[in-house]
């Protein structure tokens, strides 16, 4: 097959697409198509893991008893971060949507299968922690891809990652890597809604490279 | 400033993109301008990250003996892994080529800055690995926005790390996420290295979702 070439108009729009990615919290309840979803994971499947382990296993969370379990843990952990802020930062703090658990129509947990014997350890004898990561850049192309599709994607942190997988009765093996939500967006930004809500500021990358 | 709306064509062509990113091992001698890589740092700056604390930290590495001590590691713990190996695998093992970092015009160390006080700890107090995620997804969104550009990028994870940081005399909060070899690759390919050399085909999406 020929290598395709991506042209400097594609380059352009690839830029203009990981500008326009945002970390969605505010979404429309209009439904996700499945077979969207379906075109989305299959491109995300070719994303790079470690000795070809795929080590990503994603879990759509429908029922809405365990949404609310989910729920739960993380209002107990923006508190308990709420409280950790200094008093000036805190008053921010509690003036941020961190998330859109509430509305999002789609919502998946993300584990890494930290046992699987795909890829035959091949990478990760001295970076165990590959699997991990492997898992990550799957939720980066995952994401990417569904900006291009118009959908958004909010990863929620603010959580205790084992409370989620016992929410959701995951193998014991499985570590929670991404708590998402989808859907389709109130509003499109090219700002992030931490800067715009004044929390942090990008940088430029001037002072994260160094030669050696 | 409107929001951009990425056509059919667009994501069908970035479908394409994400199907031929590869884990290059075998790089052209031919150089890498400097305005092409900037360029590159300055688009996966717009990366994700928690808290947006832009935690990543790059390293290029220029210094032929800082590369030599690179190298070094790789290859103790290549044939460390090779012998880990049972003695059929041993084998194709040792036929694979695991990296490119003998000819790779250029190479970064990617550190991730784990006492960063940029977002002020948001989104990281009950999963402080979200830092080391957020530099995973820069060196993806990194990785594709260079094989867009025609680059090959390849990621040696066969390494000590500590002795990578050490070679690189870095501080000792940075941890080592990844060591990217980058430059024109000899030859594109839609399939895996590993995958085309018989040690690990790649799985459909479909074993990998579960419903709850």
């Amino acid at each position: 097959m020929m290598s395709p070439v991506f042209d400097a108009a594609f380059q352009a729009q690839l830029a203009t697409l990981i500008a326009w990615r945002r970390d969605v919290r505010r979404f429309s309840e209009r439904p996700v198509a499945d077979w969207l979803i379906d075109q989305l994971l299959d491109i995300a499947q070719l994303s790079p893991s470690v000795g070809n382990s795929q080590p990503w296993r994603w879990m759509r969370v429908d029922s809405a008893a365990r949404r609310a379990d989910i729920r739960a843990t993380f209002v107990a952990c923006n508190e308990a971060a709420r409280l950790a802020q200094p008093d000036e930062r805190a008053r921010k703090y509690a003036s941020l949507k961190l998330e859109g658990m509430d509305r999002a129509p789609l919502q998946f947990a993300v584990f890494c299968d930290q046992t699987t014997e795909q890829g035959f350890r091949l990478g990760r004898d001295t970076m165990p922690e590959m699997l991990e990561y492997s898992t990550v850049a799957m939720v980066s192309t995952f994401w990417l891809a569904a900006r291009a599709a118009g959908l958004g994607v909010g990863w929620v942190s603010i959580l205790d990652p084992q409370a989620v997988a016992r929410a959701l009765d995951a193998p014991g093996h499985w570590k929670l890597i991404a708590y998402l939500c989808v859907g389709w967006p109130e509003t499109n930004h090219l700002d992030p809604e931490l800067e715009r809500h004044g929390w942090q500021c990008r940088t430029g990358v001037g002072r994260q490279v160094a030669v050696r």
